[in-house]
């Protein structure tokens, strides 16, 4: 199977999202950034507002993948512990960054910017600050690992502001067939394709839609000729299958 | 904080969920089930349709948690490679299941069970079924692993299904109360009202919704008065902030 060679991971911080009372959007908007960059989302993660689980998930993955993206956490309560995590992941005291607080200053009224907001402007020393376009508090970059807003509209505009210091690899192209039919009908064509075709990854990823069941089939390639010629193949089948059924 | 003893982890395996081709819908209905039943989901990963990659999360998470549920990949088709994954896992055969078989036969008309489909008839050994009350191929439990589909409808049949072998513990109760006040203005009073109640768990999940900033503020504990008395005490807070803002 063709791949990209640069990896990333994300990992989802908060409570809300394991107990179901807030359902993730950022997982989906950084999956479709990241391949139109040329970089495999590998893996994500959610855990809970809890450092230990923090600091393992982010030392594990920090050392497995290129980039790693937190998401949620850095904001002004007694629950958002993202920034002292990934300081404690690194090794690195947390402190005030200078920079950050200049921002605060500029963004709030005068006496507005009180403890609990400073606390936004704190980051593991030597941190880079990730530009927030939308609410001030600006999320920072420790090596290889960028730390997000939970909010999705703040997150992806922080993703805005970093995406330029992202190095992609070969871009994945992808085509998809929408097929109206049940998947074990396909299967064996489309295992006969894949495994005739191992450069173009071929996804079947089934669905149940107003009583009717159908699978979207998805062709991934780097080669566009490649990802062409395999996609003919499988419509053709798609097609003949229909004319059958 | 007074958290449940009995937890839980999901795997989420499939390519369409990393690229963002798919939006994932088990995680939050699988939250908000377990919550219900006095279990704790501490952690969710989602990982490609890749063997290594699921064996090695799968053999990390069913050590640490008491239960672990799984969604995507046992359909039929070459990309469905979960049942042979978890069998590895285990380091048990994949083998035909007697009643898995009986089921596909029974589910498809004569001469529809073809080669592809009775894949979904094959567990690790020794696993016991997961009804599927929706499309017939069953789920499977290997000792605390629960393997579902991926389809949010299937999958939460075959909760269904399931659910009365899964033991809770105690309940954690949640109280919920909305704020539009920004967080920052906030902090300081709900981090006393934390600090002084350790055994209530108070999140603040703000939110940015129609040009107004505001957060959820979230209350768990398992014991109905302790958090009666503390909700008070957010609620008033609130209303003394909100009255002065």
């Amino acid at each position: 199977m063709s791949q990209s060679s640069v990896t990333a991971a994300l990992l989802v911080i908060g409570n809300e999202i394991l107990t179901g009372e807030t359902r993730d959007a950022n997982l989906a908007f950084l999956g479709t950034e990241l391949t139109g960059l040329g970089i495999r989302l590998a893996e994500a993660r959610v855990v809970a507002d809890d450092e230990g689980a923090i600091v393992a998930a982010l030392n594990e993955l920090r050392r497995r993948f290129d980039y790693v993206f937190t998401t949620g956490g850095i904001g002004p309560t007694h629950d958002d512990i993202t920034a002292a995590s990934v300081a404690k992941a690194f090794g690195r005291p947390l402190t005030l960054h200078p920079e950050a607080h200049e921002i605060l200053l500029g963004y709030y009224e005068p006496g507005e910017l009180n403890q609990a907001r400073l606390r936004m402007a704190h980051t593991p020393e030597g941190a880079q600050l990730v530009e927030n376009p939308i609410s001030g508090a600006p999320g920072f970059q420790v090596e290889n690992v960028f730390v997000l807003a939970g909010i999705p509209s703040v997150m992806q505009a922080m993703f805005g502001s970093l995406r330029h210091r992202l190095t992609g690899g070969q871009r994945v192209l992808s085509e998809t067939i929408v097929a109206y039919l049940a998947e074990g009908h396909m299967a064996a064509g489309l295992g006969a394709i894949q495994a005739a075709n191992p450069d173009v990854e071929i996804g079947s990823y089934p669905f149940h839609k107003e009583g009717r069941y159908g699978a979207r089939l998805v062709l991934r390639a780097t080669e566009p000729e490649r990802l062409a010629l395999v996609s003919d193949a499988v419509a053709a089948l798609v097609e003949e299958l229909s004319a059958g059924s």
